[in-house]
């Protein structure tokens, strides 16, 4: 069982110790961003990426954050001694801070905290998940702010499809999953959106495994692509590689984990293993 | 000086003694919604309308709700006694609940609070405030989500505009300011965008107070047809009737709070004195 414990604005205390202000931005205006990844080897995965998209997340929300890497690098080191777990997640919370006067920007809160890890079933990897599209586009995608009131309150449509998540898309143009990002397999080409999307540090990682094998782009992709395709796999953190299989009630080409999924999947696992 | 209280989940306690776990749907997922209004006359003003959206908006969003209105009035009228003010300003706010996963709603969280009113400086009515405009949207509306990480992201801009606001629209087309509707004048016709808002409740009983001298109407409007107006003006809790003179540095009409604005004003001042 992990100990979970949270930094937050310069203090680490058990996580359940942890209370925030009602009159937090990011409770009372969704002024807020985040992060989720995780270790692998006891080590953070990609972090280097991670705190790179982070800080300019920051920027583009306009939210000062003046944390020095090697500070942050530190916190996730005790966290994970203290968490007394092999492997650990972290979530990364930064808002606009409290405002008594609940609009104006004060002093940002951050928050670090050490999660258990949160991974899918084995059987998801063998079968596929099956998901449904809906038309919306994140604001400001590029960064990962709170903003996941869409897909929570389409939590009882998803459930009604018997569907696990949803693909987003504007007038039939691609974006990415609720939490993930999507890819199209069709003969050797492997494809992913180029735009309107969070550049998912699993995506990259994909990515560059993929292209020693397979031709890699990032290109403009449709609804109608999807049911063309040999293959769709969607990646994230929690994720990894993760076929789809099904979307809004329709099988995607023969229905079962494609070979290219199942390809990426394991240069995933072994890369995270060397790690 | 109002001593703020807070009624949360079932208990009354002061305000600066309500904490929220980090665990909170509304903090981590952006998943909540708010309302905000106030007394006149240590009487909520248009308790039944705000109280009908609300419970609307609740639905809209997929959180479970089931207060009944009595019992809710009962909480105002419990918050107006402690606060041994004249007048206060309410706030809820309501969320998907804690989740210890991160991600799935339990059990919603409902905060009520008695607050300060926030009241625009007199100045403000007499010359009129200066805005800028910005392409945007929000999503969903029609509901007082507490998304506002748009508007709280821009304020280094509206500031280095010499602003105090922000109006959005969509390819030219107008919806709405950050927190208030936007009205134009033109001859003796009061216009207000008729979709992309949320329905204001002071935009509602402005346009019941004006409709006796005025045409008045909802209808698509332009950032072009701004500049075309006589006079524009902007309605919500705080800023009552509320002339705005300048857009993107622009003067509207002679540049100075209009007559209408005024009357309107005029108006909504009688209506409340006899709430």
């Amino acid at each position: 069982m992990i100990k979970s414990h949270s930094w937050y604005n310069g203090q680490i205390k058990p996580s359940e110790d942890i209370t925030i202000s009602p009159n937090d931005l990011g409770l009372l205006r969704g002024y807020g961003l985040f992060d989720y990844f995780r270790t692998y080897n006891g080590k953070p995965f990609q972090w280097d990426w991670y705190w790179q998209r982070f800080k300019g997340s920051a920027d583009l929300l306009n939210i000062p954050f003046d944390m020095k890497q090697e500070e942050v690098s530190e916190i996730l080191a005790e966290l994970y001694k203290l968490s007394s777990a092999e492997e650990v997640a972290y979530r990364f919370l930064l808002t606009g801070g409290d405002a008594p006067d609940s609009s104006t920007m004060t002093k940002p809160n951050f928050l670090i905290r050490s999660e258990k890890l949160s991974e899918m079933p084995s059987e998801s990897f063998e079968k596929g998940i099956s998901i449904i599209s809906h038309e919306y586009s994140r604001d400001m995608p590029t960064l990962k702010s709170t903003d996941y009131k869409r897909v929570m309150s389409l939590q009882p449509a998803i459930k009604a499809a018997g569907a696990v998540d949803v693909l987003y898309h504007t007038g039939g143009l691609l974006s990415e999953m609720s939490r993930s990002n999507i890819f199209l397999v069709k003969d050797n080409q492997i494809k992913t959106p180029a735009t309107g999307v969070l550049r998912g540090i699993t995506r990259r990682t994909v990515m560059e495994l993929a292209k020693s094998d397979f031709e890699v782009s990032e290109t403009d992709l449709f609804l109608k692509d999807i049911f063309e395709a040999d293959e769709v796999f969607t990646t994230s953190t929690n994720k990894k590689v993760l076929p789809v299989t099904k979307i809004d009630n329709v099988s995607i080409g023969n229905g079962a984990a494609g070979a290219a999924s199942k390809e990426m999947l394991a240069r995933f696992d072994e890369f995270i293993v060397n790690w």
